[in-house]
């Protein structure tokens, strides 16, 4: 994928369905999620890890519920999270009895279990489903601050979305109506431009979206092919400066980009540059985005996953934080 | 992948490399590694987690260097590692500009990548890269103790390896002689039959082992059709317990059957159930295995790449270890 690739056979997002918590529920977009938590974030379990794992569990439920599949019929399920070796992933689907490729994608794991279940596809399987999470109780935890804490966040910040997202690709059509089909994927590569800020995700990440945007447009494609070119959790720092490196290079999508951490909060809560974690842009596209698609309301979709590669033990080392960001070309197409 | 998945194309590993530190250099297998760094496991860097992306890079370069491609043709890097994050693959491919997908599989992930990499060809990318790594202090002091502690292990106890491996797979096929050719892939499920001990990583993976071995032979082939059927670390307990859950299944593996963890330490040092890690299986497959299918010593060769799944954190909460084993069967081809 040092170009894009064009998919040769017809892939779908069959279904897709999502999962938030309490503070995404009261936001902008709150009325779409198909099943939140708007008590205390837990879903019935009594660790966040567990509630984490809950959250996958659910959304891969609702999206085989929506698509019409059982379980046993799935070929692969491709998943990851934010989590030290995956954690929420691994024990979403234990037992599931569904072959499982685990993946580490940081915050855009959702792009890269698109590309990877399109590829699975493409390579012959019949129905591949791609699945993500992030928990804000658990990442917080794990990358900054303890919980009870409650230190100042600095006005970069993001706020990790308690959030998750399923969505299954099949070869085979089933029902009329429109259906996002997956149509070009291109992985990103690892840009580092020095950031170490850990309160600065998005300045860590933009630069990798411009690699990745440049390299697609620089293959043939315009920004004016559609309607919508959007961003996994940038926020608002992140969002500037990749709006700002393109404009470098000559490559204007602002009047179509928008981006997935500036759509789930609202601007005057505590969550300053907006949303992150794997959940942000999995939470968003299935609720959101992917049912515009399927109302007409959207036909050409430029979906950037976005994320941060570091840990907290190489931050503390003094290494900078590397970002990357897949992509994912999204068509509505009439039954 | 619910059933073995034949490729259609021809797909070969053009070329592979392996890295190894001082302990694995004074194994039985010692004489096999492409690089080894028998002073200090540091390979020129000042922290673990730098070695280990060292190990990584080294492998790759090397991998390509004997396969004759340049980075700027690699499609596509797939890696993963033992670490919070992944940071050891992360950091490893930073700045290389190869396109990245980043996984994690525990133990599997040398298989794991395999079998993604070999997805990724069959959907029409010409080469891929796989690439994995372990090491004994960054996993040793992440996973279990302060390496200073020097406590006592027990009998079940793997040693973690410090090693990596790099596998380039091609549609094309460079040169004549025998190349090793990935003809069938499976991916594991996720199965965990309760081991709560984190000293006893072969009973959590054995079952999923089993699982896989059942669910492959159960589809038509015979473990006759192999010269050799390989695990990846399930070391001394594992393998015991896989050859009796085999045998209760009356699947008969034993008499072609290795261990990846048993192959790579002598049996007289201090590694007492043997040795495990991402880098374990990549190392003994990249310096052994594989050079054996291009002598033609081994013409079928059945992989199942295992892992263990869990987290310190989710085991410090009373969760379980779940396991998973990914498949590949590789044949030797005359040129």
């Amino acid at each position: 994928m040092r170009k894009p690739l064009k998919l040769k056979n017809r892939i779908y997002i069959a279904a897709s369905a999502s999962v938030a918590g309490r503070d995404e529920a009261a936001g902008p977009l709150g009325g779409l999620f198909d099943v939140t938590d708007t008590e205390g974030n837990r879903f019935g379990e009594d660790t966040w890890e567990k509630a984490e794992s809950a959250m996958q569990r659910m959304a891969t439920d609702e999206a085989l519920r929506r698509a019409g599949y059982r379980a046993d019929e799935i070929d692969a399920l491709f998943a990851g999270d934010l989590l030290d070796q995956c954690v929420g992933s691994n024990y979403a689907h234990s037992g599931s009895g569904i072959p499982y490729l685990g993946l580490y994608g940081a915050c855009s794991t959702a792009a890269e279990g698109m590309i990877l279940a399109a590829l699975a596809c493409e390579a012959g399987l019949g129905v591949c489903a791609a699945v993500t999470s992030s928990h804000f109780c658990t990442a917080e935890r794990q990358f900054r601050f303890p919980l009870e804490y409650g230190g100042q966040r600095t006005p970069t910040s993001q706020w990790t979305v308690t959030g998750a997202g399923a969505f299954i690709l099949s070869r085979e059509r089933r029902g009329g109506g429109v259906l996002p089909r997956i149509t070009e994927v291109m992985a990103g590569r690892i840009v580092d431009r020095g950031i170490s800020d850990l309160s600065n995700m998005g300045a860590a990440m933009a630069p990798a979206a411009a690699d990745t945007l440049l390299r697609y447009f620089g293959a043939g494609a315009d920004p004016s092919d559609f309607d919508l070119i959007i961003t996994g959790d940038l926020g608002r720092e992140g969002t500037d400066i990749l709006l700002d490196l393109c404009a470098a290079s000559d490559l204007d999508i602002a009047p179509r980009h928008a981006d997935c951490g500036l759509m789930i909060y609202d601007g005057c809560s505590d969550k300053h540059a907006g949303g992150s974690g794997c959940g942000c842009s999995a939470a968003v596209m299935a609720a959101d985005v992917l049912v515009k698609v399927r109302e007409g309301a959207l036909k050409n979709v430029l979906f950037l996953g976005t994320g941060a590669l570091m840990s907290p033990v190489t931050v503390n080392q003094g290494s900078t934080i590397p970002g990357i960001a897949h992509l994912v070309r999204i068509a509505g197409e009439e039954g």
